[in-house]
C-alpha cells in the first residue's frame, strides 16, 4: 500500500518546507485543495522539481472545465489529479481523456455520492477511485470498513485510494486487508509536531 | 434583473483590467473558477478595491472544507462566494452560517443535480441558486425554459442565477419573463472585441 500525505492550510513556504522534508517518505505527496485555491496552480508549479522521488497529487477538486483545469493542473507538473465524481460525466471523460493523453493519473472523489451514481464511473479503468469523507460531516468514518464494504459492491474497482481521519491504527488495518491502494494521511503527519518522524512512522505500519 | 459578467481564463492583468472596465456595468464581476485556481484567493484580494459599483463574486466552487474557504474568499473581499450544491449538507450548512455572519451572499451552485437532491437545499432562503450548464455538456441549453421550469418545481426559491451560453437573445427573454434575478454572462461579454460595448448593449437589454 502507498501513503499518501495531504499538505493543507499552511503557508506556501511552509507546504514546500513540509513537500521537501517529506519527499521518499511519501509515495504520494498532495497540495491540497487550500493551497490550489489561496495560492494558484501557477505558484505551485516549481514544487515538483524539487521532489526526487515521491509523486505529485494536486487536489484540484474539478467539476466542470475538465480539459482546462486538468491541462492546467499537468502544466502545473502535477503527477496526479483530481475530479469530483458528482461531476457531469461529459467531465470526468474529458479528464480522462486528458490524464491518458499526457500518461498522468486522474483520482475521482467520491465525495457524496450513492453506490448508483458510482455505477456509470466504471468505465474508467484506469482511475484512481477516492472514498473521501467531508471535512464537514460530523459523521465518524471507518476508513477500513468502508474500504472493505466497496470493494464488495465495486468488485472491478483496482485502485482504491481512501482518505478521512486516517490514523495508525486505521493504516494497520487498511494494509493488513490489502484491498486499498493508497492510505491519505492529512494532519496525523503533515500537523505533527515532527512530520518526518511521524511519516516514517506512518510508512513502516504499512 | 441584474447582470453578471464571468471573467475567465485570462491572464491575471487582464481580468483587472476587464474587472475595472466593466465596474458599474455590469451589476456583479465575477472572477470565475479558472482565476481562482491557476492564480490563488490572495492574488485576487486587491481586485475589490478597484471596483466602485460593482459587487464582487469568486467562483471558488466550494464542495468540502467549507468555513475554511468561504472565511478565505471573505477575506479577499469576495461580496458573494459559490459553493456546489451537491456537497454535503453539512458543508451547505457550514457556508451558509459564515455568509450569513459576514453578512455576504452565497450562491448555490446547482449544477449536474436532480430536483430530488435541490428539495432539502430550500432551507437556505436568502441563498442565490445558480442554475447552471456545464461546459463541459455537449447539450444545447435554454436558460430562459430552464429558469421557468425550476420556478415551476420551486415557487419558493427568490433568487435565480442563470448562466450557460446566455446571448442577447436570451437575456431579453429572461427579462422579459421576470423570474431570474440575476443573468450571468460569460464570453459573450468579457470574450468581445469590445466588452465595454458589449456589458452596454447587454445591460441596455434587461
Amino acid at each position: 500500500m502507498k501513503l499518501q500525505v495531504a499538505i493543507d492550510r499552511v503557508s506556501l513556504a511552509a507546504a514546500i518546507d513540509l513537500a521537501t522534508s517529506l519527499d521518499g517518505i511519501a509515495d504520494v505527496i498532495e497540495l491540497g485543495t487550500s493551497l490550489v485555491k489561496d495560492y494558484g496552480l501557477i505558484a505551485l508549479q516549481d514544487i515538483k522539481a524539487t521532489l526526487q522521488k515521491s509523486a505529485l497529487l494536486m487536489d484540484v477538486k474539478t467539476i466542470d472545465e475538465g480539459v482546462y483545469e486538468f491541462e492546467k493542473g499537468y502544466e502545473a507538473n502535477a503527477d496526479i489529479l483530481t475530479v469530483m465524481g458528482a461531476s457531469d460525466l461529459a467531465t470526468l471523460k474529458a479528464v480522462y481523456e486528458v490524464a491518458q493523453k499526457a500518461h498522468k493519473q486522474v483520482l475521482i472523489d467520491l465525495l457524496n455520492m450513492d453506490e448508483a451514481d458510482i455505477e456509470p464511473l466504471l468505465i474508467f479503468e484506469d482511475a484512481i477511485f477516492g472514498l473521501h469523507h467531508s471535512h464537514d460531516s460530523a459523521n465518524a468514518f471507518d476508513a477500513a470498513g468502508s474500504v472493505k464494504h466497496f470493494h464488495e459492491v465495486f468488485p472491478s474497482i483496482q485502485h482504491i485510494a481512501v482518505a478521512g481521519g486516517i490514523d495508525l491504527e486505521q493504516v494497520q488495518k487498511l494494509s493488513a486487508d490489502g484491498i486499498a491502494e493508497v492510505a491519505i494521511v492529512g494532519g496525523k503527519i503533515a500537523g505533527a509536531d515532527d512530520p518526518v518522524a511521524a511519516g516514517k512512522q506512518f510508512k513502516g505500519a504499512l
